[in-house]
């Protein structure tokens, strides 16, 4: 059993910090690089005391550079922003190194609505069609075969998780889906900014980019779209929590047959799931909360009908820097370098 | 200026826990009964020791008796669970004191209605006819001439608020509205119980009672018909947040018409609550945050237009415990006692 | 009544924001001026939404300049970083305003003294003769006729208010004494930052500048020396609390006479406060909470007698932004302005 | 490679929950009996829903019994309250079953002294004498050979690793500690109770059980006594955080020595804990955070020596939940089990 050796581009991070986690305690792969723009030179325990005494402490964080990057490494994750992170995995590509890309830039397939909401051209575009959309539960086998995974975001995990089960088993009316999403902090990112202060956030809670505003939305519409197998428009819109990680989504969606029941739409979902290690629809009458899936991998899926309204309420649950972000990550890398999906990835949460 | 005289039956819940708060700084009222059955006996400044050294704290709490405070008190609030409220408002009415009800016994015009939500017989339906339902905003002159003053619901006060300029500008269809709502755990409750101790709550976030199960969906449901002109059937969905204070209702409704631009949708709100107090239209482009509004009368309401879905979405914020429940429940003592409806609630939020 | 026309340079701190909720409410006070060198141009409620409809949020933020603060106002409150303090307070009593004086720049009587604690020269340490140390149950009477008054720093208001009275009964060593405060995170000020914001603070603890380190010590040393007549050496240290507001200091002293009762100490601060309306010693047995004296200007006292160690332990908690800055300002520009010192503090605690 | 049973009796409070978290990821334990009272016929995945789809959840939740404990398991954990666990570990070691009691029943070698603290009468004294303290850096050897391990306290654990480095090599004057310890709410238990509630202890802070009176004062002294090889007295001092899990002790101790340099005790520390998997040893200038050991075994220490003083203060943290109970026990157990003590606990922190 060889050890896999991977760099991570970007350290400074909530989702870097994350990787740096779920590496220390990865039983086949190791850190073996790590680069930064702004930190380079420092020893990573230093920069995170939490990693020492673990795997991981002693790397010295390095400036990125593609050549020195596949030089000591075989797979890179990118946790680096959107439009940096295009040109660096082109880069890195070229080199010879796999890459999971954390960021935006590959997520979306036609450039087009990439620069209409991202507001950047897309100067990497012939990669587009070999980049993976890597939501493990979909994509898996195209993940093990690619060199370029795009990474989903937080929220279109937690809602294409939450809807899967529905529109396959064509449950719902694919329109007219209004998604209510709340994030932990983590979501907002580690960028020195006031309003991401401790006394701006905690106890307190409020909305943002409601409307349609948020750059999640264009992704949700086309992973949901190739679910429904029709183009879907939904209405997302984000809330931040004060809490550190966790991502809860309200999903409101109206019932194909206005006299589908509970018990019907809760087969569905676990004949969807029942051979999931990692999606766990509750029993009926239960509903999730961000903890129980803290800190792993797990989406949590609670239901209700409305029959009074005639719609479906599913609510699911997910740590948006694990599953959302830098778990998947590590799951999609997994599967492009050979190893079973869940390796380093059965976690079970921190409770309380 | 004669000082008015109110007593308060129930003192250990959250909303009297409030009501202290707020006499103590009322300009004309005086605390001069509370009533509890578990803490009889006491005096208020030991069982609250935040109120040391303000007025009230000298009051020797006392055994609920509907003749004694009758004797000491002009008004009374009643911060008592339904049911046992039913019986001491018919009680304190007929010894001849006005009377404001904190629970939800009141509130529901329908006495059938109330039976199928609350699980309980309404003893004393024929008070229901004179009691008035007590948001100031709608109800100002039929509370200054109320002796029974039913007080609405924190949700309910939040929803009704969020969609009343909507409503009477007829720019939304009535039917087909979904509310999302999250609550403090001040709404939960003071009860010991392990689902809301601190290590249960804190740093997660969770949804109950969705899919119509939540007993302020009638109340929801009357006032809006009656705004609306029509009966209105609506999705409220509640979810428990990790802070002490606050609601935040968002509200998504479909456009009357789809072409409706924000800019329509704001000067109808801004028509609408000009000369409001306590309702704040956010300039467009602003949403609400609940800590804006902690500790006071505000009720704060953001608007979106998302034309891509043809919806209008309304968040609205309040303090649950000050306007959604103490706070309102003192405008209407106001208003019956001939005061200003804002004396002593001219407050600023604590920030933060 | 005349109305009294207060300036406030500096708004965009905890302190400065502060100040504008209280003024909001203050019966004889109206704020005529703010001024702040990156808002100047903007409206106070636009930068500050939570003020909206309350008094002060009409006034648009100005350049500071001290000849406009004197046109404009009777007294002026300086929410600045220390050094830009001292210039400022120099050029506003020349043009005729009286100053309170948040920052650090004229609590130390010793220009050596502050110079060796905050690393900048002392410009103008002529001021330093007629500045009064502004904690009003010491220096009412000077500051009531005082042109300059120096606002006691958070940390400093907490341990002398817990000590004077065991210091003028003489019950214990001033020699030896040990600090251990916990503040809320407002105390860390609202520059943008990484390790202040809300994931980096919350659900965790940490202690900082501890042995020795922390600027207000040497304010604490000059206090309590007046206070216990000779000079007094302290350990204090530190700590950041993942809550908005609030300070518990823990204090450890040795007991003069080992024999000492808690009765003793008891009698001996409620003898001490008991006049004082805002400094309330606990019931024996009680120990403080810092939401017991949220947004207000209490300060609550709980004392132990450690019998088997021969010590006095005081807990005091305040309000770190009320009582420990911006209220004591208020308190202090009453009585500079012949006010009643309480006017417009009384109080309420947010509870919870 | 043999699986080892092992049983776990108590599993409502929150060290027995952090038990079932650990163990479904022991790579040679397996939970194969969970007991509980008040919970008997529930299976153990829908007591506790984070733990579905791991190893444990099937578990069905039986009624304590010694003997069927000693049929199903090799090895038994106590997570019950003091006084039942002593009668239960009796029990459970004449049926042959090793035992880790989290309780306080075994960890007072004197039987006078925990009848003083716990009043109530040691009824299994004969069993004092074998029971091993069991914090692995100290007991390590004689735990490996024992039948019964009493698993320390939260607290005792971070001053005991605090202390140690300084007591060995005799840096301070082992009379006149003071112990200022901060713990986070799971220490206060998991019973239902009003002051623990979320809006009882979020955004607060208070101190309890001071000057003396908390239970662990007599463990922490004959742990410390032993160390420095003289009876010692210390003033422990607990409050109460408003986070889930954490202890912070910020400990202050007179320099034997007060011309000893920081980087003297810096060093000897070092060497102390040169070779500890778990035992942080900051550099010169940092400060633990709780957030830096959640969810692990590690201690993290800061030191900082205040000459003006002639004080050493150590700064210990730890997760209480883990290090300071369930890690601990896991760690005896690995121990009594003949298991590397660090098998299944090379836990990273979950940050943030």
């Amino acid at each position: 059993m060889n050890t896999i050796k991977v760099g991570l581009i970007g350290v400074t991070g909530y989702t870097g910090m994350e990787l740096t986690r779920l590496l220390a305690c990865h039983p086949r792969m190791r850190l073996t690089l790590a680069s930064s723009r702004s930190e380079a030179g420092k020893r990573l325990g230093d920069l995170y005391p939490f990693l020492e005494k673990l795997p991981g402490a002693d790397v010295i964080i390095s400036q990125p550079d593609a050549r020195a990057t596949a030089a000591a490494c075989d797979l890179a994750f990118l946790a680096v922003p959107h439009k940096a992170a295009m040109e660096m995995a082109a880069d890195l590509l070229e080199a010879g190194v796999k890459v999971v890309d954390l960021s935006a830039d590959f997520r979306i397939h036609d450039p087009d609505v990439y620069e209409a909401w991202y507001s950047v051209p897309h100067t990497r575009s012939h990669l587009l069609a070999e980049a993976v959309y890597g939501l493990p539960e979909l994509n898996a086998a195209a993940t093990a075969g690619a060199r370029l995974v795009a990474n989903p975001g937080c929220y279109p995990s937690s809602v294409i998780l939450g809807l899967r089960a529905a529109l396959a088993h064509r449950l719902i009316n694919p329109q007219g889906i209004i998604i209510d999403s709340k994030s932990g902090a983590t979501g907002a990112g580690r960028k020195a900014a006031v309003p991401t202060l401790f006394c701006e956030v905690q106890d307190s809670f409020r909305a943002y980019n409601i409307g349609g505003k948020h750059r999640h939305t264009p992704e949700i519409e086309q992973e949901l779209s190739l679910l429904a197998g029709t183009p879907v428009t939904v209405s997302f819109n984000p809330h931040l929590l004060p809490v550190n990680r966790g991502i809860l989504s309200t999903i409101y969606a109206t019932l194909a047959n206005p006299a589908t029941t509970l018990d019907e739409v809760h087969a569905a979902y676990m004949e969807t799931w029942k051979d999931s290690p990692w999606v766990r629809v509750l029993p009926k009458g239960r509903l999730p909360e961000t903890r129980y899936v803290r800190g792993t991998m797990f989406c949590d899926i609670g239901l209700a009908v409305d029959s009074r309204t005639g719609r479906l309420i599913v609510v699911s649950a997910i740590d948006n820097l694990c599953r959302g972000a830098s778990g998947q990550a590590l799951a999609n890398a997994n599967l492009m370098c050979g190893l079973p999906v869940d390796t380093g990835l059965t976690l079970a949460p921190a409770m309380p």
